[in-house]
């Protein structure tokens, strides 16, 4: 998958993250889900080097930059977004949930820089740093368990940025047609007949149940070539007794 | 925010899960979305205990049970999902995306139980684990950087299920439960021995093969007791030679 341009302007900003596990994890989301731009307030200085200096630290973390304050980290951008799980703690902000906000962001992110805030683990970001955000973005947690993991929130506010802009997936493959099931259909009755499970003289009634049946699998067409072999040999060794 | 109760009928099934946190981490994203039933298999055991017992465990972890393997972890699930970054690697599955995959389980939801399966932080789910599935659930990652930190696969698949509220259910019949179709793969792999169609020894892959091929039928529950009756009957003949 080729990477949109625009998710290079995209700033995840950390705020006074203490955890070094957690700035692993933010960054190895951002890594999967194609963005790159890390950027680091105030970081618990030797959990910031410890993270950068683990094994297999990403590329991410390993081009993150540090910054003193959020005003700095944020001064390229032309939007910044708070994150939140709370509801209605900050009324001086809009409120927008997450899939409402993505698309905004989203938007900026064509031709400008945003920065997305998280804040630390225990505190979340503070009236300071909420000062500096345009609105807040509200992952709809459930009320009594509202605070989320730190690299649990990032990752799932960059899938939401990222969920629509991919590509929709593959189709279904070849639906079998309706000679290979009509073939299957009496292959099925002949095995049945055989085995005794169908009375001679049931006739009609059962073919069109059978037929049914058959139709309500819904099969593929290798999927049908499968099923039409096993029965044509168990037919075939129910005859030949 | 009232729970939709069907929330109560997704199992998360963390198979083979080595590290306490990543527990930790998938039982509290479990919390933050409003999901409760958790199921482990073959967990590490010091890990197990260890997350269960950690200051501050959820109710969520001290509810969890723990399995022998797949087949009884999901037997009481209809729908049985496994999750992956993955591309292209298991063309014997079908495979949609999260979002559109989602959708799909919502609807089951409404009216019965779905198991979602999560491997091990290092293999991910094995081909025999995968032979249990329905179909695989992908999230959309970036194709160098596919490999998702556990905790966060799961955040980001929960939070994809709550994102917009459940849509009604179609008129779809009660679907057949993984112990059915169990005993239905069971019965025909006999068949096939019975018949010649699969010769000894060609044992385990067949078996997977066969459980697939299940699987993609989508049975309702109804049919899938025609269907092993049928069986049940031609084994039986088959073998009374």
């Amino acid at each position: 998958m080729p990477l949109p341009p625009e998710f290079g302007r995209l700033c995840v900003v950390l705020v006074r993250t203490r955890n070094p596990l957690n700035l692993g994890a933010a960054a190895r989301a951002m890594s999967n889900f194609g963005f790159s731009c890390l950027r680091v307030v105030e970081p618990y200085d030797p959990a910031f080097r410890e993270a950068r200096s683990a094994v297999g630290a990403s590329a991410v973390l390993a081009a993150a930059k540090a910054y003193k304050n959020v005003a700095e980290a944020v001064g390229d951008c032309t939007l910044v977004v708070g994150t939140t799980t709370a509801r209605n703690r900050e009324l001086q902000h809009s409120l927008r949930r997450l899939d409402a906000g993505a698309k905004i962001i989203r938007n900026q992110l064509a031709s400008s820089r945003v920065g997305l805030l998280f804040g630390s683990e225990k505190r979340g970001l503070s009236t300071d740093d909420l000062s500096h955000c345009h609105w807040l973005l509200r992952i709809p947690t459930v009320e009594e368990h509202g605070s989320m993991n730190l690299g649990q929130a990032v990752a799932v506010t960059l899938y939401e940025l990222v969920r629509t802009s991919a590509k929709s997936s593959p189709g279904r493959r070849k639906p079998a047609s309706a000679e290979d099931l009509e073939r299957l259909t009496s292959t099925l009755l002949d095995a049945l007949f055989a085995s005794g499970y169908v009375k001679a003289g049931t006739g009609a009634s059962t073919e069109m149940k059978t037929r049914r049946l058959i139709r309500r699998l819904n099969l593929e067409e290798a999927d049908a070539r499968v099923w039409l072999g096993m029965l044509r040999q168990i037919r075939w060794k129910l005859r030949s007794e």
